[in-house]
This record gives structure tokens, C-alpha cells and sequence, in this order.
């Protein structure tokens, strides 16, 4: 049994974590922490979730330097911190031995000048951003085995390049053309901490970070071309539908669609096409991602429903932690 | 005070229309109708609608041609029925000298091509077809105060083209391209009868009508040109969020959108251009419709807003009852 | 035209009660006013509620001490402000003449002993608690008429009294027992402030206050006999149902239920006795209070529902306002 | 493994207990049925439950005789089935040497005059019904592993009896009391079909079944007490949320209390009684009942807590299937 210590696992994508750490054949918790001044320092993990008791009864530790040394000596370490915690963090215990899995945005894009234009502070550990892989699980597999630091894919990201990758690999894209991203996300996607923006009687529809979400440029990035990604908070706990619109290539074909998705996906047990459009609720509560897809002359529509706790953050953490380490790819999240 | 009578009372549309035409200054009800067979026949309309209660307490009474008689009788008669039921009926309470409010789709699109590819029938009543107003208020006042006969514009059409018309009216899209409306829709909008789609356990948030929805072309016919028009189901009762993405022409200024849309709607009451991405709970149980835009080089994002019941349905019905007739423009609405 | 000022105008309860005053035939809003340091102060109201927008579009003004001086210039000032700070303004704005209508709990109770024990702090204004009258609309018309500091009454004591009165009244609770108040409130119940308890992700359905809830007090001292009152925090937005379990003395016969309730309420606009057991969505931004009741030998269900900001906080507020100053007792209202 | 049949698999209840199986280390899916005319014959039940899909992707088969043959063959057959079904179903499988586990309502009650009061129809199969055991897993495990047809526990009943039997038993209730039972459920209660009722427009918050409701005598019947049970329909899919009131007797300790929950409950995994009022969100997609108590005088108030289609119907079954043939306790449950 391998030990993973999860830093942050007060929150939201923390204790989905948790939750599913226990339930894994080959892994035991070998701590939970929060930051050192935390009101929650000191508490059950299930005190915060009572849904987790009997499955993770466990405290939630400050992380003191004394602290640190301990999780130094864990196999895995899995941050969902703060950017900038998890990108002071995650060198240290790199370097300590450990494998380290960072929920957060730190080094998901391998470009110094996007942290201080999206993140609002200057990326203070190059060399290590350099080496970090991005955590997409069934496109970047070879390299995340080969990596110490996995930056896992954030959760719009994912349900954006999961839709899109397919295609663009496969240059069905019309050039110049710009994917629109149209997504919608629960609220825990806005973290456990009040304000009144998530608040229950303030929640509703609406738009929010038009053309600037920071992962506008993490989805481009990755996809290798610009898109416009529009987000909206919804009211639902969890979840995130992404509705895309996508400009092809003239000369595409039915069949050029359907051999890049199922190519791609076809016998994966994550990532799932459907035959029907899926619906927030379908993914609730799970590891998929289920997509659909249809076409009017060059115009494709395609949608994508993740849980943005498990396939946008902790199971997709997890997907990361089974090839890194030649688990069962589903192991702990089925 | 003017007499009217309500067909289709018994639907969500139905009865808020009926609450508005009952705090009218200058109207009151004439009759409320269902259809011969209704199991609602005989019932109050306040036992399906408590809330109603102490506003409209009056019977449900069932549409036989006795009824139909006295219906003819009514200044103004509103049509909340099925499409087929709408086109039967419209002519022969035109003729009779009433002015008909039609909420269905049955003379929406003046051409008779239109009704059997996504209504399933041929039109009937071709001449008077040709009569038919579009009731979108802010646009079609000088005809709405000619006819006798307005087909009030759809809940998506209306979100859809109070935000898209400032735009193309002043020739701000670019040539060619076909604007995107990405619009959520609350459950009231399926109709007020039992299905599993619009079970209380099955409802979630997803995409539906891919490229065929009926809307799509009415948009299109309304607005002079072509849109893609993506409708999901959301899980909150009223209420229409459209996200709209729109190519602009070169040349386009910032002024010259400002100018489309102030132009237009300063000094408006129902139509309001906001400060802020709107949201569904802004506008719920109002009849205003909230707009809020921003773009980035050629691309313009366009948020509407509308409670799907009122300016979608019966608000919107009687902004062009208060258009033909001359009343205040707010008058039963504010 | 009245004026009337509003304190603690950003509340959902000061919202609420702006567009009542401004729909109001014989009011218009004096000045809307929050506390000096509130971040609010200097917005527009209807930049927090944008479904204000066009009802009722004034600022937020901070409550210096020379605004204080327009205020007291006002006929009528409603206090939605903090227990504390109503129980230090109310005697002075009484004593520059206005007609006081507080919205706290600060001068519900005619007892000094209630104050230390449910509140936390020592009355200091026990002459002016002795004056104010408890603002239960139907219950003191006579004694609201001829006083100039009205207490309005809280949320859950208006859904349960309402409900309970007319037994109590009447004699027809078994001695010696102990009604139970089963209660369940909307979000809007615990105010418009960020806390992880009425986070969106948080918000469930759970007991909460279990013997303890200042209401408790408060519904016995008007009951004028001791109950059990359970509150209860439910995932919607706005409302109260409070289901009620009453014992019945030996000989009470179903015609003197009927009678107990048709003598108190028939005619009345507002409570409604009605012929199903009522729920939330039925008086939801509506200013009723319906209630139901079934009897079973000697234990009688009745249950009780109202929206806690309107009959439950600012529609109530108005039918005082009404009664105080003779206007129609729905002005403002229906 | 052994093989068990499903029948009834398609509604909420058979398609939670299908998952539960899937994961169990001991079982394997022998076969899901469905109604013979059913709509559903035919499909896949993951067709109906996309979250179902990867876990059990298998179809929905008629129930024809031929098909009756194969469930004979199975070990365990359970009937999510209507109650009628149950009743003629369940002896023949039985005989046939099944072991059967009913989550209807036909044989939860030894009384005969139960169901034609109760459920309107005359029992049919009196013998089996008096050899039928309760199954209510935490207490009735003894005869549980000696019986072939277990009567899984109503939803509702598995709420109330985990809350109120340690009080019944330990004689801690005043004599001649009843027990008030306030409950509130989700709406996949209410069953997998189209009704007006849990229309997602229609559902809010309200009282139904006063007096009158199935469940009561279910539950006087095993508590061995009178008790007063006013279920509720609430605003989500899953969950019973059980606010009980019990008069003690005189002389009950608070450690008489405490003795009577934690004798009974303390190193159960299942039922645990937790240090705060639980909510509906703590226990859902858990088989968890939790439960809280606390008291005044003589008075009790207990919450428990379930989700109603696992503790209250298909975790439930598979505990009382682990009971049954010596498996671990929360085998496919944790």
C-alpha cells in the first residue's frame, strides 16, 4: 500500500479525494492537511462531510514544518492548494522523493508569461514548470509515467479538450476558425469558502469571466488553437456541460468525426461517446466524461458532461495516480 | 374596461396571463376556457394556481360552442392553445370582430412552407396568415395597432431577437456568418403536463432540438438571416438565459454598437440594456427582458435575459394588447 | 403622498419592502438608507436586485447623523436593521414624530427578561418597549391604530400564530399540552450575508435551534401558552410551511375548529383558509398566509405557509402600514 | 457468486439495487426484468440511467413466462415490483427455492385487515405472509438468515423504526403517547413515472396523506406503539429527512437515552448516531441512516436521516441479502 497525503483536504475536490483514495486497492492515507492557520485544523475530515464517515474518519492536519517532513515521506502528495501554495510546494517535495499531483493551476501551462497575465503572480519555479506534465489522462499517459510532477487538468479544460482534442489531432478543425466553448458549471466549482456570489439565494444562471477566465488560455494551450470559452455558474451543486461549436474543415466527412472519436476513445472506460446528449446529472457523482456530437454541413455541435469534483479534479487526479504508478486505470473510481 | 377571454387558461401562460389581464386598469376578464374535453373543465383556475387565489377566482369553463359564442362577444381574445387548435380558431374570432392575441406558433411565419416542415401540418388559413402581425413589441408597434390578428413572438425568439436585432438592423454581422444563441430554458417552458422529461427527478441541464428546433427558423425569419440556435433544459422553473456569439463586420466600432442598441432601447421599460452579465433570477416574475454585451476584436458575446412566462409568453402578450389598444405601455405589467 | 424611509434597505426584507412602498397609491420612498460603513453605501438599490430596475432605481444612502435628520423628517420609517440598532433608533425616531415600524425583534416582547436571554443584550429602552404594539396584522388592528412604534412580527411567529390563534382564542387546545411547530424556512430566512451555512453547496434540509429559536418565545408570549417549536432550514429560496400538531380539548366538535377559523379569517384577503394543504410555491412573492387543516380524534394537523419576506417580513409590514394610516388594507399588496 | 434476478429493475429503486450488486464481491447480476407489456422491455437499463453505463450494461428483459423460468434458477430474486405483483410473485419463487427480498409493500405486515384497508386489495397468499420476516436490518438479523422472503422496510419506516425502536424497547416512551413523526421526502419517492405531482413545475414544499398514509400502521405495527406520521414532499430527488417528537416517561435518564442509542448502535456501520442534526445531503448516494437527539424536560426531538432509495429501499435489501447468507455486512455498500 502506497501512501498519499493530500494537502487541502478540506475542500471540496479535497474530500472527493479522500473519499476516493479509501476505496483504492493499492493506496491508504497517509495524511490530510490544511494550511497552517485553518479553523479547520484539527477537525475530522467528516466532521466538514458527514457523508464521509466510517470511509475517511481521519483529522485534518496544520500543516507545521514538522508536519511537512511527514509528508515528505509519503509516496504521493496531492495538492489542492492554492496556486500559489501548490507552486512553492511542490519542488520541495518533488525533490523529498515524492510524487507529486497539483490540482491546482500552477504548472499547467508551460509558459512563464501566462502566470502573471491569468494567475496575477510571477511563476517562481521554471525549472519545475519545465518538467511538469499535464495531467489529461488519456492523451498525455506516456508522459505522465515518466513525470515525478503532474499538474492535472483543470475541470472546464477538461470537459473542453476531452470534446475537442479529436478533432483538432485529427485537423478537422476549419483553419482560423474559433471553436466557441459555451459551459456551465455547479458551484462547488467556486470552492468551499462563503461569498455572496455562491451564495443560495444569489446563485441562478449567468455569464461571468467573459473572454478572461484563466482557462481560456489553458484550453488553447493544450488544444494547440484559440477557442472562446464562456462560462456560467448554474444552479446545480455539481457538474459542468459544455455545449461546443465548432467551424470543420471543408471535405470533412461523418465518418473522418466518428473514426477521431472513436479511435480515441473507443474501448476507455473514462471518457465515454454517447448516443444521446448528455445530461449534467448522467455524470453526477462519477468519474466520465459522456460526449455527444451531431452535424449540420460544417457545423458540429458537441457536448460534454463531467462531474467537475471527480472527472474535472479528484477522479481525474486519480486516472493520473493509476498510470504513473500502472494501476488498474480504474481503480478506486468504479 | 374591456372584455377578454382566455383560451388555454389552464397552462402556465394561461395563468399569468390571466393575473396580469386581472390587474389591468383597463381590462378585465371576460371568460376563461379550456378545451371541451379538459379534466380541468369546471374548475376554478385558483385550484390548479393557489396563488392565484383572491386575484382570479374564477371556473375554468370548457369550450363548446356556446362558449365559443360568448368568446365572440370578447374585445380581445388570447389564444394560449395548441398550434392547430390556434390556426382553426383565429380566423372565425377575427371575423366575429374580436382582436386575437394567438400565444401559439400558428402564425408566427408568414410562409405556409414552414408549417408542415416543423409544425407536422399545412396551414389553413393561408389569408389570414398573411394578415398576421409578429408580436415583438419593440419592433412591430406600427403594425401591431393595424391588425386585428398578432402572433405573439416565441419565449427563445423573443430572448433571441430583442439581443440579436439592434445588431442586424444597423448591419453590424459580418456577411455570411450565422450568430450562435446558446439559450437555457426553465421547465414551465415544456408545458404544464405530466412527462418524464419534465419529471422533477429526471431533470438536470442538457442540450436538446440539435439544428431543429422550431424556434431556430423563426428566429431566422424574424431576424434576416441565419442563426444556429442550441436550446437546453435547465433545472429551474422560469426563466431563458441566451448566450449569443456573434461574428462582427470589419469596421465595426464600439460606438456603433452602442448606438444599436441605445438607439433602440433607451427609454424603454421592458427591454433594459444592463451593466452586468444578467442573470434568470433577475427577471423572474418581471416582464423585462435584460441585455448586456462585450466584445473582444470581431467578437461580440450578447447575454438576454427573460422570464420565459411573461416577456416570453404573457407579459409580452400584453405589451402588444397595450400597443393596440393605446393603453400606457407598462399598464398591468409594472 | 407618505414618505417613508427604509433602514437596512439592502436586506432581502428592505428589498422586498421598497417595491412594495413604490407600487404603493398613498406612499413614495423618502430615502433608502444602510449602515454608515456598508460597503453597499452610495449603489443603487437596484444594482443588487436588478429585478428592482425601473421600480425602484435610488441610492443607498449611509446612515450619517445628518441623514439621519431627512429621516426623521419622513411620516413613516421602516427599521430592517439589526436588533441592537432598531432598539436605539426606534425611540428617537418616535420621538421626532414618525410612525416607527420595526422589522427587528427588538420590541416584540413586552418582557425586559426576554431580551438578555434570547438576544444577548440588556433592553435599554424599556418605555418604548412597553408602548410598541406586536404587528400582527389581523390579530391588533385596533391597538396598531392608536400606536407610533410598531413591532412587526417575525417570519416563523406570523406562519404559526397565524395558525394557532384562532384554536387558542377559542379554548380549544387540551390543557396542559404543548403545541408542536414543525417548521421549515427558506434561505432568505438567515439574511443576505455570505456563511458557509447558506452556501449554495451547503444548503440541504436539517433542524436547526432545536428548543433554543428566539421565535419560540415569541409565538408563546402572543400564543399566550407554551410551544414547541422546531425550525428547520429547507433548499429554497424563499418560504415557510409550518406544519402543526395541536391537541384538542375533550368536546371540541369539528364545527367549532370551523367556526373558530371561518369567524377570524372569512372576508379576510390575506390569510386564506383553503381546501388543500398548502405549499410553499402557492404563496411564494405573494403576501398570503394559507392554511389547512385535518383532524383525527382529539389531535388536529394544521399547516401553514407564507413567503418570509412578504407576509413574513414586508408585506406585514405594509398591512400594519395600512391599518396604521386607514389606506385599504391591501394597498400595495394585491 | 451468486446469481440475482431483479425484477422491477427499471424504476429508482431496481436501478440503484443493480449498481449494488455490480460492485458486490459475492453477486453477479443473474437477470433485470421489467413488466411484460413494460415500454422499457427491451433497452439497456444504463439507456435509462446514463450513470448506470460501464457498470451494468445490460438490457431490460420482459417478464414472460419463459423468463419466469430463468429468474427461478437464479439464488436471489428481489421485486421492486408493484404491490399486487409482489403478492402473487414471491410465493412461486419462493417454492422454487429462491430466496426472496420484496421492497413492496405486500408482506411487511403479519395482519391480514392491513392490506384491504391499506392497500385496497384482499392478500392472497396468507401462508407466506406469516412466515415472511420484516426487514429491518439491524433488527430482525436472527430471523432474517432464517427466512426465504424478507419484506425489506419502507422507506419511512426505516427512517421513523431507526430513530424510535431503542426508545420502544427500553420502555422509555410515556404510556399512552403517541409519537409525532414529521418526514419529508425526496421526490424519486414518489416512483419513476409521469404524474402531474412531481412535475418539476409542481414540486415545492407540502403535507400530503394526513392520517392516512401506508406507512403509519407499517410503522405502529413494528414499533408495537400508535404513532402520528405526517409525511412531506420536498424540493430534491433523494432523501427522508424524520423530525420525531416523543414524550418520555417519567424518570427517563438522559443516560437511559444514550444507552438505549448506543447499546444498539455503537460499531454499526450503518445507522450511526452522530454528533449534529444531519441533513438530507449528508446521507445521500450513502446507505447511511443518521440520527441526532436531543431533550427538554420530557419532551424528545430525534432526527434521522436516509436516502430513501438506499437506506430506504435498495442498500437496505443488500444489507438484509449480506445478513442472509453470512456475507460482510456492508459488502457492495462501502
Amino acid at each position: 500500500m502506497l501512501n498519499v497525503a493530500i494537502i487541502g483536504a478540506s475542500g471540496y475536490a479535497g474530500a472527493d479525494l479522500s473519499l476516493i483514495v479509501a476505496k483504492h486497492p493499492n493506496l491508504q492515507i497517509g495524511g490530510l492537511y490544511v494550511s497552517e492557520g485553518s479553523a479547520d485544523a484539527g477537525k475530522l475530515l467528516s466532521s466538514l462531510y458527514p457523508r464521509l464517515h466510517s470511509y475517511v474518519d481521519l483529522p485534518l492536519q496544520p500543516l507545521t514544518a514538522e508536519a511537512l517532513n511527514d509528508v515528505k515521506k509519503c509516496d504521493i502528495v496531492c495538492l489542492a492548494t492554492a496556486h500559489v501554495v501548490s507552486m512553492r510546494l511542490a519542488p520541495e517535495l518533488v525533490d523529498a522523493g515524492c510524487k507529486v499531483f497539483d490540482l491546482s493551476g500552477a504548472y499547467r501551462v508551460n509558459d512563464p508569461a501566462f502566470y502573471p497575465e491569468y494567475y496575477g503572480f510571477e511563476h517562481e519555479n521554471l525549472k519545475y514548470l519545465e518538467q511538469a506534465v499535464y495531467g489529461l489522462a488519456e492523451w498525455n499517459a506516456e508522459e505522465i509515467k515518466k513525470t515525478n510532477l503532474i499538474a492535472v487538468a483543470g475541470c472546464y479544460p477538461t470537459a473542453s479538450l476531452s470534446a475537442l482534442k479529436p478533432l483538432a489531432v485529427n485537423n478537422l478543425i476549419a483553419e482560423g476558425s474559433m471553436p466557441i466553448i459555451n459551459a456551465v458549471s455547479g458551484v462547488t466549482g467556486s470552492g468551499r469558502k462563503a461569498s455572496l456570489t455562491n451564495s443560495f439565494c444569489e446563485v441562478s444562471l449567468n455569464a461571468y469571466g467573459v473572454f478572461k477566465h484563466r482557462h481560456r488560455p489553458e484550453i488553447s494551450h493544450h488544444l494547440g488553437q484559440k477557442v472562446l470559452f464562456q462560462p456560467h455558474l448554474g444552479n446545480f451543486k455539481r457538474g459542468i456541460l459544455a455545449t461546443i461549436y465548432v467551424q470543420l474543415r471543408d471535405g470533412v466527412t461523418d465518418e473522418m468525426i466518428e473514426k477521431a472519436y472513436k479511435e480515441k476513445y473507443a474501448g476507455q472506460n473514462i471518457v465515454r461517446i454517447v448516443d444521446h446528449w448528455p445530461a449534467v446529472k448522467d455524470v453526477e457523482f462519477t468519474p466520465f466524461c459522456d460526449i455527444h456530437y451531431q452535424r449540420e454541413g460544417n457545423t458540429l455541435v458537441v457536448c460534454s458532461a463531467i462531474d467537475n469534483l471527480q472527472k474535472g479534479a479528484a477522479a481525474h487526479t486519480m486516472q493520473c495516480i493509476n498510470i504513473r504508478f500502472g494501476f488498474e486505470p480504474t481503480a478506486g473510481l468504479l
